[in-house]
């Protein structure tokens, strides 16, 4: 069997340290990891599936040097980051699968789920989105729903974790909890206003039309991934004072008829949904059952009388995991496994 | 000018403390206060308006001598203990204004959001209900909207925190978050899951349909407030590891065509609505800044391209307040200041 040599790109975030964790769990065909960050990283020793690794500082001259010794890069260094370097890897021939809103959108990238539409891997010219974390987790049923029944409308609200918005975010109701168990004062660091028993109408920046660019993320790349743009989408996005995993109210709307078990047996076809719904012994899912899990978890399925055909989901998934750390590296997996690389 | 006396029922409950926080701060003409609760808190004295208050168990004989010295009755005792004495009180003669669920349904008896349907209160035949908290605060800006656009459709996500669960329900938190700071371990009372760090798409009993009476309650009290059964209602909600304030993100479908321009005007005609509404300066309604007030907070207004005409909203209140105790007391102050008791 053929072998490969992955690189990580911001290695010591928040997404990059689980790129780490999942890339050990898969032991996928690899014999080097090459570990970047950025100087102020660079030269830190990272124990990696029991070596040592010495964090390489992202420069041209050091990805030059992997010319011809590596295929994949992950990327999650932020945007900025990507939209610099992910082209300085596919010009030395290494594939860029990338983790940052950068590429998303370029018609001249695939956003991949790769359970959803696999196939668009086929058409990359070097480089691969991983979509939104938000938009990842609803895929999955998403897909399902609409091969099943065709989806007319969809209504996103999110309950997102700070876990999504780095190690800044995540300390932000680490620290702020403390303080508001113990009565101080926190000053948050990343959000602009406290976390901790709070709910934040507002992730990523806010765009012209009032919409956060958050918002706008799940509505473009529902549509692309989907592979319909007439697809009729709206969100408003919403960080809650939970660490980890991203829960979704999500009500749709149908073309077709549908019933409850038709819905059921459409979500059953697809891999890696958990369907949690057993609301008589309060079976539904949460963020502290999905932490944790590549499975995206999906409960609390009512018909919507209100219109023709639709109904109402609650959907929670690992946002570090299947939401961006996970899907990345399931989509080297897949081209792996495969023969696309 | 006439002088009442008001009875309060559950006084030393979560929604009972908050009806005599409310009636200090308004100062009724009222000369006397008769504080009820269950055995296991009668005998108990409460400093109320500088005046000791002896709690009275509520019995039938000690409703009794009530009659002809009390006007109304402010009860929020639970379902059971409404119906078994609203019936009691209203025999002695005394208007009953109720925050539990028991009789809001009842087509005998009015739901009331005094900035809403006022008159309403006419038909009353002894009892008022006032409606669920997740209800009470999207009425205001939905009967606005109603009025000026026609509302066909509403799509309700909630964030609800755990005060509206009582004091047991806000205990599981802050407890909740105490063990999860000290990483030790704390077992819910009120909540079936923990509440910390956690979200629980699960508020009231399950219904056969899947929805919980929660979200049924928002779609049945919606119509019956706003006096229009064609309006289309469907709801999600969801308990947030939040004290106090409930969050609403509201999808809404008009009948007619509507601008953000209209709908900013439309909901500065509603009295009792705090617009919140300019992202550039990241200012939107959020639970902190709602508690402690009796105004609803509207914000994150945005048109809805998905439908003909239609606009998300993000609304947040103090469920404590003007989610139970301020508009049952509301109630109360517009019946005595417009003559109809």
């Amino acid at each position: 069997m053929k072998r490969y040599n992955i690189a990580v790109v911001g290695a010591t975030g928040m997404v990059g340290n689980k790129f780490l964790e999942v890339l050990t769990e898969k032991q996928l065909p690899v014999d080097n990891y090459y570990l970047f960050a950025s100087a102020k990283s660079a030269g830190k020793v990272i124990n990696f599936m029991g070596k040592d690794h010495t964090v390489i500082e992202l420069t041209d001259e050091n990805v030059a040097k992997l010319e011809g010794k590596c295929d994949i890069a992950l990327f999650s260094a932020g945007g900025a980051t990507s939209k610099q370097y992910a082209p300085v890897f596919v010009k030395h021939g290494i594939l860029v699968i990338d983790n940052s809103a950068q590429w998303r959108m370029d018609p001249d990238v695939p956003l991949v789920v790769p359970e959803v539409n696999p196939q668009d891997i086929d058409w990359n010219h070097g480089i691969i989105a991983n979509p939104n974390c938000s938009t990842i987790q609803a895929m999955l049923p998403l897909k399902a729903l609409n091969d099943a029944f065709g989806i007319k409308r969809v209504v996103y609200s999110t309950y997102q974790a700070v876990s999504g918005a780095g190690v800044a975010g995540y300390n932000d109701l680490l620290e702020g909890l403390k303080a508001f168990v113990n009565g101080t004062e926190y000053q948050t660091k990343k959000f602009p206003y406290q976390i901790a028993n709070n709910c934040l109408p507002h992730i990523d920046i806010f765009m012209e039309n009032g919409y956060t660019k958050e918002e706008m993320k799940m509505i473009w790349e529902t549509k692309k991934i989907l592979g319909d743009q007439s697809i009729k989408v709206t969100a408003t996005t919403v960080r809650v004072p939970v660490l980890n995993s991203h829960s979704e109210s999500i009500n749709i709307e149908f073309k077709k008829p549908a019933t409850k078990e038709g819905i059921i047996a459409a979500l059953k076809t697809q891999e890696h949904i958990i369907i949690m719904d057993d609301p008589a012994n309060n079976v539904y899912p949460m963020p502290i059952l999905s932490t944790g899990h590549d499975e995206v978890f999906v409960g609390r399925i009512r018909m919507d009388d209100t219109v023709d055909s639709g109904c109402n989901l609650w959907v929670c998934a690992d946002n570090i995991r299947k939401g961006a750390a996970s899907n990345a590296v399931q989509i080297a997996e897949y081209m792996i496994n495969n023969n696309k690389i």
